[in-house]
Parts: C-alpha cells; structure tokens; sequence
C-alpha cells in the first residue's frame, strides 16, 4: 500500500526530517532497499549500513538521524515503530468470512459470522470460534474451545480440548494446545495415568511458536497471561503459570506446576524444573537449567561456550580431579602452618 | 458420576473411616474442594493444605489419616488410588463406534466394528484399527500399520508407516510414529540417504506425548516396550529400544540404537548417545548427558544450576584457566620439597 | 526385487568375490541375513559378526574381504554402497499421478500431471507442485510455495507460506517450515509483533525429520543449501543460512540470522547463538552451546557426561568455590615467597 511520508509521521508519532510527500509502497533491509522502501535502524550493529542505503527513508532514533542520507522517520523505539508501520503498510491476507466446504463443525459449536474456517479444518462439540478469527486448512479445535476475536490458528495447529484464549492471539501450525499432562502415578504393576481434567486459559495478545506444545492441567488450569510471546518448540507443563508479556526463545522446556512471573526472558534451550518459581523481571542466558526458585529479578547462566575439543576434554579432566586438586591445597596450607 | 465412599472403599481396596453414605460427584485438589468433592494428599508439600480442607473425603496413606478433618480414604499408594478413582469418577467421553463421513479409508484397510474413526482421518493400505480404538480428527494412519485394541490416537497424530501397537496405548497429538530414521553415507558428491526398512513395534500400555516423534528402524524394528511413558516433545531415533515401564519428561533425545533399561527414569532435556546401553533401574537427573553406557542402577547427573550472570561467567573464566592452577599448586608442591 | 550379484556388481561398480549368479532379494543385518539377503558391513564395531554371518553377499571393503565366508562386494565406501543398493533392491512405493477427491486445491495453484497429491492435503493459492512430487494426506501447502519434482512431503507436513524447493527433497511428517520468524518489540504496553515478510529458500536433496521447523526470513529469506540433512526436533530461526552438504542431529536449535557453513556437522541438541557466522568443516559435540562466531575448522564442545549423582554434586559444589580455590593457591604462593 502506498503512502506517503507525511502521513506516516501522522499516523505513527514520528518526528519527519525530509520531503512529507515522498511515497513509499513497501520495506527493506538498509543493505537491500530500494528508492520506494522503507527501512530501520535498531541496533548499531548496522549502523555502518547507514551511509550507503538507497532507501527512500528509514526509521531511526534521534541520535542516528545526523548519519542518514535519506529522508528519516525519527521515533524513540525504531524498532517498535518499524513494526507498526510495517504492518500497515504490507498487512496480513484478509480472508473471506466463511467456513470452507470440506470443514466439519460439530452441531453443537458456535463459529462467528466473520469468521474463516478454512479447508478441511475439524471444530468439535462446544467449541466457540470469535469475531474474524481464522482457522487454518487441516486444524482442528477440540471440544469445549473457546477462541476468542481477531485470532488466528494457522495450518495444522491442535487444540485438544478445554482450552480457551483472548483477542488477537497466533498459534503457528504444528502447535498442540491442551494436550493432557504428564501425570503417572508409580505401582508394583507399572504407570497408571492420572487423569488430566483442567484446561488451558490464555489471555489476549498471546503468540506461538510451531510445535510448541502446552499441556492442559492436572485439576486446575495450565495459565498463559497476556501479551506472552513463544517461539517454536517450546513445551509447558500441566499447571504453569505464565506472566505478563514474559517471552521464551526456542527449544525451552518448563515442568509442571512452574510459576514463571511477568517481563521474564527465557533464551534456548532454557530448561526449568517443576513446583518452582520464579519473579518478574528475570532473564535467564541460553541453555541455562533453573532448578530452584529465583527471587531477584536480574539475568542468570549456566551454561559453557564451546571451545576446540582436546582443549574442553582436557578441561572435563581436570574438573573430574577437582577433588584432588582441593586435597592438595589443603595439605599444601597444612604444611606451610 | 455420584458415588458414595462406601462403594469406593469397597471397590478400590481402601479403609474407609467416616460415613460410608457421603456422595461424592468430581474430584478436586486439597485447596479448593467443594463438599461434594473427592481431594487427595500424596505429597508432603501439600500436607499443611490438609486441616483447612472442604472436601468430601480425602485419599490419603495411614500416617496422616489423623491430621484430617473429614473422612478419609486410606491406601498406600493415595496418588495411584486417586488416578484409579478419578477416573472412574470422571470417565473420558465415549466416541460413538464408525467411520466419518468424511475420513478416508484404503480398501485394503480393516477397522474394527467397534472403532472410531474421526473427520478428515486417513487410514492408509493394509493398515489395522482394533476394538474400541479412537482415530482422532486430522490423524493418518499409514501404510501397514498394526492399532491394537482400546488405543487412543488424539487429533492431528501420525503414524507413517509399519508400526505396530499393543493394547490400551495413547499417542497425543502431533506425535509422529514411524518416520525414516536418520541414516546418512557421507560421499564425495555430498549425503546418500540410506533406506530405512524397520517399523515400530510398541507394547501395551505406552502412552506418548504431544510432538514426540520415534523413527522406525534402519533394517530391524524400533522397540517400546510395555507401559513406557514419553512425555511432549521427546526424539527417539532408530533402531532404540527403551524398556518396560520407563518413562522421560519433555524433550530428552535418544539417539540411534541406544538401548535403555526397564523402569528407568529421564527428566526433562537429557540426551542418550547413540548405540549405547543404560541398564535397569537407573534415574538421569534434568540435562543430563549420557555419552558412555551404564552399567549399575542408581542416580546419575551432569548439570549446572544457574546462578547470577556475573557470579557464572567469573566461574566459567577460572574453569577456563584450571590448567593453570594445576600448574601453580605443581609448582607449590615442588618448591614445598 | 530379485537381482544377481554380478549385476549389482557392475551397476554400482564394486568388485565381486564370489559366484556372479547368486540372486539376492533384500537386505539384512549381518547377524540375521538369510541365504537371500544382502549385507553389509561399514563399521569396526560389527567385524565380530562377520565370520558368522548367514547372508548371501556382504558389501565390505577391501580389507574385511578375507574374513567374510560369503560373496562379498568390494567398495571403498561400503556404507553409501549398500545404501544405493538398498534403495535399487527395496524401491520406495510409486504412487499413481493424480489429486485425490478429498483434497483440496487453489484454482491458483498448478501441480503437475505426475504430481500425487493424496486425501485431504490442502494446496492454497498460487502453490507450485513439481513433476513427480508427493504431497502426503493431511499435508497444507501454503500461498505462493514452490515445490521441485520428485520431492516428498510425507502425511501432516505444513509449507506456511512462501518456501521454495529445488529437485529430489524430503519432508518427514510434522515438520513446518516456513512459520512466521520470532520478530518481536518491545514498548511499554508490552510486545509488539515485528511483520515478517521473508520466505524460506531450499536447495536440491535437502532432507528434513519429523516435526523439524525451519521459520520464514523477516525481510529476506532463510537458505538451506543443497545436500543439507536435518534430523527431527530441530529448530531453525529467520535468516538461518545452512551451507551444503551441512547434516543436524535431533533436538538442535538455530538461533535468528546465524549463518552456519558448508559440511558441518552439529550432534543432538547443539545451540548456536543467533547473528553469530560458523565457517566450514566444523564438528560440534552433542549438547555443546556456539555463542560465538567460529572461525577455524575442527572439532568443538561444551558437555559434560553424567556421573554418579553424588560424585556431580560434589563436584559442582567445589566449582561454585573455586574462587576461594584460587585465593587459597595465591595466599601460598605469597606465604611461599
């Protein structure tokens, strides 16, 4: 969609340095753009990019604009106003309100009129589908969901059952939502699974990840606040309770029953042990295993960057033998007394 | 399903004490039980919950029949009589026997009378579904496929090809059973896929979580034995073989042809080198690596709790000179002489 | 399909050592072959089944001839030459041209004639379906996908949107590729989305395992180059560059923007840290974390193997004291002075 950007400044609280009718119709990376696109500034990891952009103008804070040349779109939060403005300019697919030939829905669910069901899609007994959300070919929402307004379940996505969510939340396809709980009881004749009866309660804003996966309670809910953010393959256990905009990179496994506060940072691979919490504002570095609970906020690790491999099996040694080591200090400080 | 302590007692071999004619209708946990619900105590962690308890009843072992303020339910084993009783409490919906309309299903194929088989399912050439077994919506069932009775393939499940079930297993949806194993010849012109001819072949009682996915074999099968549990997101690769009544938390990876013993137990993120043993009875604490065999049951780790960011990276720089503080307590012992 | 040695011989240039006529029918391992079957033996660790072996033929090379009491084939590469044997005697199924009833195809969409699309695949607006292709059941192939010829999109995959395909590629069941990246910014009202409009590139011979997801760029595309092998459970984040011939293990995660070379090998559950540059040739152990860019070929780790639980948390306890260590060592060193 092309516009212009002096509407842009407008409609977005930018502060314009440059020619207000100059059109833009699409955007780019700096290194890459053309004299129609639009490109951003956030990280000065790119800042040697910026002199030579043939962008027609680019979002940048305040302290970048004098290095620019090119009409600038000055914002305090590039990134956050590139986002906006990128969303505007080249939005979704709006598809048609309907449910498509080959989906089956069960009599007893309730789908809004603008609402796409798309090809081949499943919705069960109870299940309600909000105003203009989306369902994509191939998923399937089990029974006794509850979607609410402006969502969207891409291709292949699964809700198994009892889950419910806010307005505008994604799930990317492969995502298992409500799946039941690992709960095995131990007897002399082997497992016996104890049945999983709660659901899963997401609120609004909520996006994530393809194949992640988010189990349903043991007897209580499985709890996603807000504004929480999951990249792919994530798993949640039965009974998790996430806070507030809390975002989680790939690959991160948390137990059940884990209590995780608001505006936390879990990076890959992060893994957290069941029945533990953790407060708000905490951040936790790839790979890193917490095992206890963490009541200061601030950024944690446990994890070792890789180095040449004789050097880390020497190393490995070494730690092996750390006892000794301890030993011989000891004996040493014995007989310097 | 409203049933009184007295036919429970009765049919689930507890000592009751209280009145046998309580009704209870629904099961629910020590803190939030209404007067017509059954709670459980199984852990200490719970047990300060238990004095201010309104359940109905409550399943727990001898020791704390005393603490309780209602009547109680007295077993050795309170969180299995729980599972046992909840689910007889609260039974999964029965799934009316036939084949949707709009499944698809090979002529070669035969699906008992008393199966059923969801919309958009696909149940591929020869493939076999026994008595009572549910294929849920979206789920394929490929070629050459064996479903014993009483099984539960949820929603959006896969079975690619040649795997075999017991009776009365689960598969959660997006697992993946039977897909090519990892196979590789590395040549001059790059990878040549090596073809996999093995299945799966999975005893009674094995459940499996949502997005696990376990190869078939590379020229023999890939082994689950009787009443193994997996939970979400587990790799399990070719030519495996994983004994009775194991079990693995979320997102462990086996690889290829790493046999694993009965009644093991792997927390979540542990990883199993290929073609090695890990005998009976052994527990691999969270983010464990097992990279040579095991030969003696018991408890076994190889992870790092997090701590402070800064705390971490300073330990991480010392590990990284422990060659040099060898050196120096060398140096020390020798000027020592 | 029965096949002298004397012509597998000749097709796939390995030297005979026995009777030309013999006919074999399959394949088998060495300690169960039949007196019909083909096998092989490529690695040391099963030289001890050799003597014993039933089979008719045994693909070896040079120096195991003597100890075989069967024919023998003679190759350099024995492994890559029973998997191109393999692939000749037990041929994959063919499956008949054509679009299944129940699948569903975009007016906009073009498959080819040879194309085998199968019950209840999807194939949305503007997607390309090569020559000899195989879209399996339950599979979504999104808006504006290409697809090579004779690739194979096993049952339950999902192309989101925008990936590209060269010739000869697999999809294993549950893989996602092309899911929106994990673009996010943050403002005081919490996450804002980051659009994102890349798609995902895919050389020739590229295969893919179960429920793997690799995301779309956020401007520009994510590259998988030809000959790259990817097990199950792997992660690949937006602007992910994969050099060819490059082969992940289980469970490994791809952080945004790295960029990994040409003939790397990456064991179960590596991390690589996102915007980070892996050049060619290296080997990274099971488990290890890149955090930084890598710039010489070779071997490298991070891991530890598990011990016996109380050995490990012993030690771990003396590593989070091996500042007073330290201390200790420098006190005698003064005291020694």
């Amino acid at each position: 969609m092309p516009i212009s950007l002096g509407e842009l400044a407008q409609r977005f609280s930018c502060e314009l340095i440059g020619d207000p009718a100059i059109i833009v119709d699409g955007v780019a990376p700096l290194s890459n753009a053309s004299s129609s696109s639009l490109s951003f500034l956030s990280s000065s990891a790119f800042k040697r990019q910026l002199p030579s952009t043939q962008a027609a103008a680019v979002i940048l804070c305040a302290d970048d604009a004098p290095d620019c040349p090119t009409a600038v779109l000055v914002h305090e939060n590039p990134y956050a106003c590139y986002a906006r403005i990128a969303a505007f300019i080249q939005p979704r697919p709006v598809y048609a309100a309907g449910v498509h030939a080959t989906a089956v829905v069960a009599d007893t669910a309730s789908i809004a009129s603008t609402a796409h069901v798309a090809a081949n899609a499943v919705v069960e007994e109870r299940a309600v589908i909000g105003e203009n959300s989306y369902i994509g070919p191939g998923t399937v929402v089990g029974p006794d969901c509850v979607i609410g307004d402006d969502c969207r379940l891409n291709a292949n996505v699964t809700f198994v059952r009892s889950v419910s969510t806010g307005d505008r939340c994604v799930f990317n396809s492969g995502s298992v939502i409500g799946a039941d709980g690992f709960g095995n009881a131990m007897t002399d004749e082997g497992w016996v699974s104890v049945p999983q009866f709660g659901g899963v309660r997401i609120g609004n804003d909520v996006e994530v990840g393809a194949s992640t996966t988010i189990d349903c309670g043991a007897i209580e809910d499985t709890v996603i606040e807000n504004g929480v953010r999951l990249d792919n393959q994530i798993q949640i256990g039965h009974n998790v309770h996430i806070g507030e905009h809390t975002a989680m990179a790939s690959s991160v496994a948390v137990a059940g029953s884990a209590h995780i506060g608001k505006r936390c940072l879990l990076a890959g691979m992060v893994g957290v042990a069941g029945h533990i919490t953790i407060c708000d504002d905490v951040i936790i570095n790839g790979k890193g295993m917490v095992s206890k609970s963490i009541t200061e906020p601030g950024g944690y690790a446990s994890n070792f960057p890789v180095e040449g491999v004789r050097t880390w099996n020497r190393r490995v040694a070494m730690f092996r033998r750390i006892d000794k080591l301890l030993e011989r200090v000891s004996k040493l400080e014995k007989d310097n007394k």
